[in-house]
């Protein structure tokens, strides 16, 4: 059994309940999540062995981490206690034609403070197959850029995969740093989420008129051929409940495209993105059908849009039944 | 005025709330249902006289029964109480493309181990014009199919019409266990719910290429000639949140069709199909037009779809004005 | 910097929560509103000066309107307290094909009760430039229509320009009363909300076929000069929660007219019309394209069905932002 | 089996939620209540055969005040339709030192407009062997004084029983006014809640220093011997939450005391009387010991106090149960 | 590290919510829980490691159990899933003098139902020395107490300790049907909760006058003199949200005693001995002195009635800080 | 009229529910609040004029915040907004013996990250008569202690007479650091919180066998005479929601106190003494009586521990008839 290690900040997020906006809240629903460690738990879900390694504060916001996690069975050894305060962040969920809009207030956390890795490498890489990182630590600091890649080195060291789901966030660093950052590492990463505007943007690709997306993969991958896997979502957005998603795949030189999702009547659409992620992963590790793991992963990331919080909540099997029907009450 | 007597098992319902998984759920809305007891309260709406006879525990869930029942008018006095426990069934409320699912656990409830018919048949039937039974009570248990027998032969006796919604349930008991059944009784019957599929499967109507649905009604009609009303409705799912739905009745040789109405925005499914039952019921009592009755039960099973909980809270006269207008503000 | 004072009648909003029945609600949801208090915060929120003047009794529901206004800065320092009580209603609201159903019980209340107007003219218009009163405060009494007559003959004397939003109610008065009264007053209008039926029943104009509504408007300002602005909305209902919406502005002797907006997932429909006149006059202040103008209105109007209660929550900003872009996760 | 009747008022109650005081309430809870309504739904419990004499309006608040007096059991024939509004209160619920707050909106309610009885006598009384009416009722108007008077008489033309809880509410009615009423009827009355300040302001007994209740309750048997058991409660206050009740009966020339209860974490105290009165009525009918009559109606009274809303939610069975035990959980 | 066993039923409980009765609830709070449950996340919280050996069904209410436990880290490795159902409970939660009451729905459970001890018994015991067991399952049926006799002596082999909870429960078993079995296990347990009146009635102990618990306990420690310690509460309930708690330890053959705690403003009693008993097991692993052991133990038990839910939520450092001080902001 | 113009920081205090452990918490109750705002508010509700100075982001946050203040009247016209933070605290809230705990979120918000005054003197002490503030502004950083020593002698250059409180939190500062800068202060303090242990601790007074507060408030009044009022609070804790409170008050050389309240069932302890200290600023500005300034400081402080949130909600009117009564249903 492969065991995934998924290495990241996680935070406090707080999101508006029943359509109210922001600054006529009286409640705030929380949850706890962030990329990695929502891919870590929608592995778990899936029935992986999975850990996920990150610091967060010694006080009752730290404690509700760990129950989080234990409670899907993510193993949190290398979930580290110390530092100043846990990454927060306040969701006013959009409605209809009212997007949704966050406000960050993470800086200064126990895990963007910390100065040097933490952990002992042997520990922290024991068992382990696959590490899933994501270029969302490297935007927190240029500190972060130089421990992400003695972390990333330490892996291959450590004969352990590297997947990165490169994640571009404009309100942590420019195109330009992330692009730099991106190249520096990606000779040692396996399995790369971009879709083409990171080909362009990130990995410098030109622009081919007409060109599909398997022309900006097989770009990349000429000059990355360590990277076996491409992955990314085509998503159009009628209103904040009503979206419409397309998974596609890149392994061995062809892409594998699945259905279009009409996804209405939303309940919550953050980590969407990670559940699809999870679904790649999965796919990757137990299916030998590239087709059979991109049509998992579109369907993974359309069940989590129909529950609360950043988390996905559904297990292999149901994914599985899913694929075959919908809407209909089981009884 | 025409008394209506629907008879069997009423059951506790636990739904998720707020589009929380079963196993994530920390709270659970009760609602008190049943088939035949969902007809009865939406006839009772509709300002018909009506009974609920059945068997619930000596406990407060039996007592919030009969508080239920009787907050709409139904007569209480066939309720019997007594037994181990009230059915129960736990109902994860779908969401958008992620399907409503259902856990029963319904398994020795006062109702399904009653021994032998326990009113008094006189009383029972005192007055009755109509007693309205379905497929549910003899899946429980051949036990209950020979009480069923019973009852409906007595019913004859007291010249009581039998009207049977077949609402075939797998889980409960096989395809051919049920069309054993059906043939059964079907001599006793005078109005019957019935699409396509239950004359193939439980009358043994052969499958004409082309043939509409009036033809397999008239097919089941030569057989049974007693049986003077078949209804069913077609519905069509889009997501948990989304269907169509028309409704169909047979009689006097010709069949009436409602409008397809485009139902979205769903609060809860659970009973649209009763309401469709009590709204044809309705028809069959009052109205001389079929056609005003098949439009009168789809309309009232789409309102259905608008409130939760298992009962049709809609008047005859909100039904009549949904007919004509809908969806704006009344102001 | 204009000032605006809304005078009108301010209730007390009683509406059902989590789709129930009114007859089965346990718990109500209180707002306060009414269509001239809502277009005085909605100016407010857009940055302006206004304050709005009424009568609400000496109790703790009159003081729930004071903070309730004085949350979003309106000026209340012609709000007065006496009387007998708060005009209130109830709003059974409308889910998917079920309609938004209203109960009034607003009468003998103390505003509609005010014999005479209570405040001294010169401070009610102290710094104001602009009135905003609507149809709905004559169509209390004959005794208020009289007391409108004098207020707006008030606002001319201390020049002061009049915004009328007619808002038909047929619930308070007939259409013969409303076109009577309005034609008395409309020598004094500055800026007018009217469709085309207003224009028929209250303006008198006669229909002309295939006339567009500029033909309308241009034939009312043939009668009444002084009115230099006309708008209106068109709202086409699917269901309670998914309606279309377009605006519509003449100024100038021109038409324009905004976008049709697709508003589905509908929070609260209520207001929705007093934040697209708070959009125009809006506009009219600060705007000198009157394309720009029925823009911000209509989206203002389509932002308004996204949250909660009777008035408009955003900003001008934030208004504008949606003109460029709409549904997105902003992070 | 005795039948009783009650007969008066019954409004809308809207309460704030989770302590929050009125003007900060964003929701309210809501109940039907009235003094008459509230003995009439717990002798329903106690197992009697009740009926409710009353009039709201036709419209959902109506129709809401008829389920939730069916959901009890409470007949319903002689509950009228009609008139203008349902008289309401709002209900700022007290908070330890905090006491509760009501403000009334009740004038102008469908019964309070009623200007003759409109009950057909012979209906209303049919198989009546008590009518429980209140002081509230002629506190109304001159009007209802009179119409109390017409049905009084009435009632003993019918040889019913007359039950009578004075109730004085000083928001409603001068204690000139209330004396010169109850005075004018007492010679009618069979059964009559009094405390000491009733004897003295009503019945115009002199103060007699050191004496007793009975001795107060015996000089008003003396001119109203007709009057045969007299009943109070005695409250001492702490704060909204803890409270001290006692309950007083004198029947047959003996004052009979239950013990005093110490009545802590208080649900809701309203309709405490309503449930103490209900007592008294069930003993009078079912106990021949005055003793076991006012230790069961003060233990009703005490429970009553652990409930939401007005009405007191216990069976015969279950105030017999607590007058043992109290406090433990039952497994 | 010594590592702790529990086994027994895990059962669903429903609770009432904000004071309801039961029969009128229309929402129940869901918690899973059982007193050998309940101790384990308690000793988990403490430090310790624990896991949980019981059988549930293979279903959402069967997942969220294995949730529960693995969110506190409790091995759920011996958790097994097959069977029928889950076992329920109502609990209509008491409110100042209402006390609680409990409604059982836990016949044909899985647990319940299991014929045989399904665990291998190396894998079950391996690594662990204590096995935590109460009273609740050799009450369930005879065969169940033929399964408790072979797997104490099953642990006996495999040298680990027993502790008991004996847990009577009348409404399961009778007292002699208990005694017989208590006595006849007796002799293999090493740590036994037992008051005076277990004492009495199941170890058969004569009464002696004025003597004291030690009394008691050395009795019972001569017969059975394996039994190393014996603990116990002594509660007085004033009301439900109101009671006074004192432990008692009986250890080296003296009797140890904790302060007595005045416990007001209860919120959830359920769990409270549950707490206690994790309580004395934590101190006789961890501490040498008896006194710091029930008084550990009496604090956990008191602060248990502060949090909803059966399970105590404190670490031992919060356990320690209350021993110290309390009721204080801590900022 | 007097203007009283409060200065400090205001934050987001986000407080479990329902009686929740903060780690188990799903769902947060937000409040905004702080000392010196918690004043202005209180003094507000009493009818005063009254301004408050801080500065928040210029986020939805800080947008609520100038809501929640304009809301109870207060003037927001020096608040500033900027910086990168709101800050914010979670607080687990105590029930029963479990005292209430505080996690602070509070560093590097935008009022303590601001480097120099930033308002305009002339505009900010435009018609103040009196500042307050308190000791929990300099205890953030030495340079807010340095700003602070500015602002009030800015105060003073303007005539503005400066209210302490001492506030003295020690997670922010040492009790050395607090007393050096407190005594460098004190020759421009009018009014002053201060109990014994502030004496002691801040005014270096030695401690004086059996001697009362005004011996201590005397001592110090010989150093700093322009002191001419001292006040503090006597509060005694049996559990989170049962206190005993007292208040103190030195004027004109004597020691006035109000009675003892013992406060039951607390609803919200938090900015009690904001309440008592805006209570006192009332009673000086309005009552020659000091008696009747001590026993209405009380009472407002008692009434404030029967509402949620951080803010006093009491009119002067409602707590003076407070002084009279109290825990009566007022109908």
């Amino acid at each position: 059994m492969e065991k995934i290690l998924a290495f990241g900040e996680i935070m406090l997020r707080l999101s508006t309940i029943d359509n109210a906006r922001l600054d006529e809240s009286t409640e705030f629903a929380s949850h706890y999540g962030g990329g990695e460690a929502n891919v870590a738990i929608s592995l778990a879900n899936f029935g992986h062995q999975v850990g996920f390694a990150s610091k967060v504060p010694d006080n009752p916001l730290g404690y509700a981490v760990k129950k989080h996690l234990n409670k899907y069975g993510v193993d949190t050894s290398s979930l580290l206690f110390g530092g100043e305060r846990l990454g927060t962040y306040y969701l006013e969920k959009g409605a209809g034609l009212r997007g949704t809009n966050v406000i960050y207030d993470r800086a200064h956390s126990s895990f963007s403070e910390m100065q040097e890795l933490e952990w002992d490498s042997i520990e922290l890489f024991e068992g382990v197959n696959i590490i899933h990182i994501s270029g969302i630590t490297p935007a927190l600091s240029t500190k972060w850029q130089n421990l992400m890649v003695q972390l990333i080195k330490k892996a291959r060291e450590y004969d352990v995969k590297v997947s990165l789901d490169i994640n571009y966030r404009g309100k942590l660093w420019s195109v330009d740093e992330c692009g730099a950052f991106i190249r520096k590492i990606a000779h040692y990463i396996d399995y790369c989420s971009a879709a083409k505007l990171d080909a362009l943007n990130f990995f410098k690709i030109s622009e081919k008129k007409d060109a599909g997306l398997d022309y900006y993969y097989q770009a990349i991958a000429e000059s990355y051929p360590n990277i076996k896997v491409f992955y990314s979502t085509k998503r159009k957005v009628f209103d904040a409940q009503h979206n419409q998603l397309q998974g596609n795949l890149y392994q061995n030189g062809n892409l594998y495209q699945s259905k279009m999702y009409d996804i209405n009547h939303i309940v919550d659409r953050v980590g969407g993105g990670d559940a699809f992620t999870a679904g790649i992963l999965h796919g990757l590790i137990k299916y030998d059908d590239p087709q059979k793991t991109i049509d998992f992963a579109a369907a993974a990331s359309t069940l989590k849009h129909t529950v609360s919080g950043d988390c996905n909540l559904f297990s292999e099997k149901e994914v599985q039944d899913f694929l075959d029907t919908s809407g209909e009450i089981k009884r």
